[in-house]
């Protein structure tokens, strides 16, 4: 592999700047399926709660890529034996393209029509595209390699842990970012003494005994990023209702309705038959001008969504602890009693719709999962993080989350005395 | 006016936060007109060359309605006699609303469809809109003060110098936000200590004399921010492409060529007749999602630079000192010669197109500019601020910029032997 | 209570601006005593460990103020009930003077020679002093006040609670402020978040319940920079060796060791009978003055230790777990059989030396000690904090700290001959 | 050279981690010489302005080694032919002694009695001392290349351009950590930008002609920290109070008078007489402590300068113009004649007392000074930067700086009716 002639430079606000040296990077970064995440948020509709979180998914790739890139040469600084020099450019270009299967609002999107992001970020890697071209050009059997890190089966487990497991460059940049542009202090914590305790170690990447308490910051960062911002129940409002309104357009296409306006890639999306070419439009350009079009569908259900969700009128909610699960089917029954619509003027979020990814110990129990984090002493002993660290025994632990039910407010107040004496109550009515 | 029975808080990362207690800025704030800024970006292109740049005019406004209400209290908590108490309103949601008539790409669009972003501000705020209810709603007369001010011929000059001066909210948060955003260092300046030596004096706002030094470095930030960052060749590079693409659009328009794909708005900008609905869709979503179709259009033209913007493959440049101005007839004549388009492979962008806004002692010659900023001392005597400062008078009077020549690098190549040896070495081909 | 006719305004990295309004504050910053803060490190020795520590209790102090009147001022513009407007000027008072008792290498001395900071402060608010003076001046009964607020048994205990609880100003800005200069992350937190969910609840300050992950990320903070940056081993050691310096000069002095040099404010101390002015000339610069004349003092266990510390040349370590402890005794004998001196040779450092300030939800059962956290919720029932967060609970209930055995590496190591096995092995010889 | 087994890392608040890999390196940082860096105060009497400037020469000294580590890094990694890389040893510990030579309250001492700093570093790197044994033991020559770059003519002019021009890393280190610690904007400047445009060219460290902004920047703030924080009147009182009291105690001393408490260092420096090892006492805790004693000395003029000095009751002043100069003469006859001291109770700060360090482009003309700022353009061309940016010749050509007359106000007031009307109104009474 040939450096570039002269080092370019991004500036980054998180990282200050990053560095490319590797002409196959700089290629990769200017393919289309690569600018195509500058029209992806990185949190969703996170900015609904949080202004300044409008950052893409471009921004957060160049940042796991520097970072993967960091721990990298300084893996390649000290000498490690255990490192194995020759997949640096397999992890840098797994590291950079990690993310380039995601679409427009990527957790309720998938959750509404089952796409699913790492398998299309593979597809975008070894199928006919930009990426694959230079991936090829530079060494036939690279796309194959990336695409197995990102499968998490390469023969080579360190690299995969290096871009996904509990300490990865993944998580650490998007911690340090969504903070910094959420304006939040949650997330920060002591990314260059972490840099410095990572080993590599007999196929994993581990971490220096001394640098627990480090670990632990990071952990605590995670944990607050994720009950702090990443599951705002008002960023959850506007996440049921974008998937109210995705599942209302996919029932309206399959009952024939009509659409007044409808481009190909959603047309596809609903018949369940995306093309890579389709895949590669889907941005949240088009979602957001899909959505101000619908306004003026024919369909009420559709067109009052799209307007609450482009004007920012979101649901409001009640909040259920897990044990008044019951609670909820009584509420649609009332719902329904009350002449309210208990599909679309009803969203239930259940905590096992959140993506909580906190740290597990047993986290890899079913085989492709993500690693736990090890700590590696100086007799050369590893053990489980979780094991040493009371903090962190108590946030693996934690069972939290509750259920949040969303509803239009000034619609089930005009009903207020259409309910029982219970709900009223529970509604603050 | 009442206050909010409780003081609500948004979270941002240049003020850390934000403080409303005015129920007229609250619900401002959650009308569609003001929720559209969310999908209009600051600094347009930018984003091209410092990918953190993906902020929106939504957050900025927030930021300068937040520094109009520091400055307001401040002068409030002082009990300063020449501050008009009962303005207090007009002032902050003159500078909450300021950019509400800003379209997608704002400068390019201006440019070539000669619309003006004041006057839509005016027509939101004058208008049967969200914005014209609540402010009318607080008091009748308020719609109209609140365009006096924007159209710089409000009564009271020292609310409108608040706004729109060369010492202003809006200048103050754009300078810190985008480099907060970009990643760069060179927007940032005292904000807190120029807060406290402003004074309002007889109908405007001043400095005291010992500000000085502090309006220096915030009028060096300027000075940097508009040559490393705003006229970056780069960003003016995605620019000059931006206006090709409508250019060819409404040229295509007007001679009668039919769209594959078309939605109202723009149809409606480029008969010249935009109505108010049309304006409130016109986002920037809708631009990408209309030039991600074009690159499908029969028009090679039109295809190929909206191919080119979508996936950024910019016309590379070369600088022409202002004495070389001439040259630019040459290198369309020899473009023609060589087979290319000198309308669209030859693109330039004059220093006349930037619109810089370096400070200038003599700003106000034309009645409704910027006003310059005084310098008050002890004994309450006004002088203007470059007389006192070198440093600000060598900023002042800096005739700076170039013509940048922009082309397809590729095309000029192919065509490399067809030039003229003269142009060839200007070309380094 | 009359305002300065101006704010004062001092610049401070860690709050920016610290506002001073009132002439009794501007007036208690100018004494003497207060000033003499400047001679006195606010970490004792961490700047032997961590460079940038360099900073005083002066800057602390402050910072404490600032955040006391930040606080007040919250509850004053929201008009809480809960708060005795009237005791603005007593918290103030406290806020500042917290700390002017303090002593050099302060937690070294105290342990060496009994002294009692916290008595001292009340002396010298008590005592003919300036503080007294300026006190006395804006109320006869200020004195007495604020010396209650410090004994923490003032009437109103919402008062002592501001300066002395577990999430009290005092500890706020210690976090904030040492982290700052001695430049690692940990101890940064949202102050801005907690500042606006604190409440007076009768007769104390409570938590907002929304405010339980903000206060979580404090207390974690908290217990990183204790185990991080306050308990660092190289810290202890200069501490250990500190104390074994006081300890020799006290004894040499009660042997009638006739010292070289020996300022008066010393002489005292050794004899038990400090004076008011020898207190206040006894400042670190003194110390470190004395030590640096000592280093050619004719008792050579002293010297030694002088040139030591003052050249940092520190002992190195080795960490016992808390069920080893009965191997100190057996190196002690080892040492002596070695021919090492068992009492300076051999320094430890027993985890309950540590002035550990983890919160502890019991922590009031004393009587005088600090309050716990109490959530509010929206029915004005308050909960302690670790009842209902597991991560409180997990930092509550440890229970760390090691024995730390300290000697001279060259010494121990030329006579490496003469350990027994298992001590020669423990201590890597 | 040897490389150390381990890279030793140091926490640093602006460099946030100083890396130290060579063994030299480490082992003078170790020396008694250096380590008493840490008793001297990087910015003097600065503190009593802004009241976090309490850091040491020590920190300041890590930090330029560190810059000069980059930048050789830089040079090493890009293999550029004009540096020469046998030099990087050399070049490291002479950024980091540089300072080694500093007394206490230096500029203030040596204006006084007369000493150098520079000598006294390069007394110290070739004398008998811990530091030259450190250098001589790695190789023989390398004392005296050290103390020759310190000197400033060494033969390889490159490496004392690093340590000491207009822009080496002694002043981007200061003006960084000088606001880190002060807590103001006004010192900070894109530290990384500049070490990538810096190039080492026939034997000078120029820069790369696209960074000319990025020095701009840099001049600016520099030229804002001399104005704003060095030459702050309150800073300067407490200059000019502290060599009124060296004066007065070398007086005192020539006229035989009997000092109750007077150290070694301080009698041989009255004597002129100062050995290595009183010069190695000589550190700002000895002074303090001196004043700290003086504050009881029989003489009245030294004890309450000294009592001021220490409880920071610091004289007043007004400021006069150049042109007003004349006037000193007269104020101190109408001193004299008011029955005040006009050689104690006046001092005078005279513009050419102050060392503004603002860039000079002809600065080398006296053939040992700082070397001008070279922009180097693609064509290998250099030109001096002031040619070039109208900016940087506006603060070039800068003649500032006023008279200040300083007093202490209580002793001018109660003379009030003795002055002539003129100084009456001059001096505010």
């Amino acid at each position: 592999m040939l450096k570039l002639s002269e080092e370019k430079v991004f500036k980054d606000p998180v990282h200050h700047s990053i560095f490319v040296q590797d002409p196959v990077i700089w290629k990769l970064i200017d393919t289309p399926e690569f600018q195509r995440l500058r029209r992806i948020r990185q949190l969703g509709t996170s900015y609904l709660t949080f202004h300044g979180a409008e950052h893409s998914r471009f921004t957060h790739s160049l940042g796991v890529y520097e970072i993967t890139r960091k721990i990298i040469d300084q893996f390649e600084r000290n000498g490690y034996a255990d490192w194995p020099r020759e997949e640096r450019l397999v992890a840098l270009c797994a590291a950079l393209l990690h993310d380039i299967g995601h679409g427009p609002f990527s957790h309720s999107l998938e959750q509404v029509f089952g796409t699913d992001h790492e398998d299309w970020t593979c597809e975008l890697i070894l199928g006919d595209t930009g990426v694959n071209a230079v991936l090829r050009e530079a060494d036939a059997s690279l796309p194959g390699k990336v695409a197995a890190v990102i499968r998490k089966d390469y023969e080579k487990p360190i690299v995969t842990s290096l871009v996904s497991s509990q300490l990865d460059a993944d998580r650490m940049d998007y911690l340090l970012r969504d903070s910094y542009f959420a304006g939040v202090h949650y997330g920060s914590f002591d990314l260059d003494r972490i840099l410095r305790v990572l080993r590599p170690h007999k196929g994993s990447i581990v971490v220096k005994e001394s640098g627990m308490h480090a670990v632990e910051a990071y952990l605590m960062s995670r944990y607050q990023m994720y009950w702090q911002v990443y599951f705002h129940p008002v960023t959850r409002s506007s996440e049921v209702m974008l998937r109210a309104i995705f599942r209302r357009a996919r029932e309206l296409y399959a009952d024939g309705y009509r659409f007044a306006f409808l481009l190909p890639p959603l047309e596809s999306l609903f018949k369940g038959a995306l093309t890579m070419s389709d895949f590669l439009e889907l941005d949240e350009s088009l979602v957001q001008t899909a959505f101000s079009r619908w306004k003026y569908e024919a369909d009420p259900v559709l067109a009052e969504l799209c307007r609450r969700f482009m004007n920012r009128r979101l649901y409001k909610y009640i909040a259920l602890e897990r044990r008044e699960e019951g609670r909820i089917g009584e509420l649609a029954r009332e719902w329904e009693q009350a002449g309210l619509d208990p599909e679309y003027d009803l969203l239930i979020d259940t905590p096992t719709d959140l993506p909580y990814d906190v740290y597990d110990p047993e986290t890899n129990r079913h085989g492709r999962d993500k690693l736990p984090i090890l700590l590696l002493d100086d007799h050369g002993n590893c053990e489980e993080i979780s094991r040493r660290s009371e903090v962190i025994r108590s946030i693996a632990g934690l069972q939290k989350g509750k259920y949040y039910v969303y509803f239009p407010e000034e619609k089930v107040k005009a009903a207020a005395d259409r309910f029982s004496a219970g709900t009223r109550k529970l509604l603050n009515l």
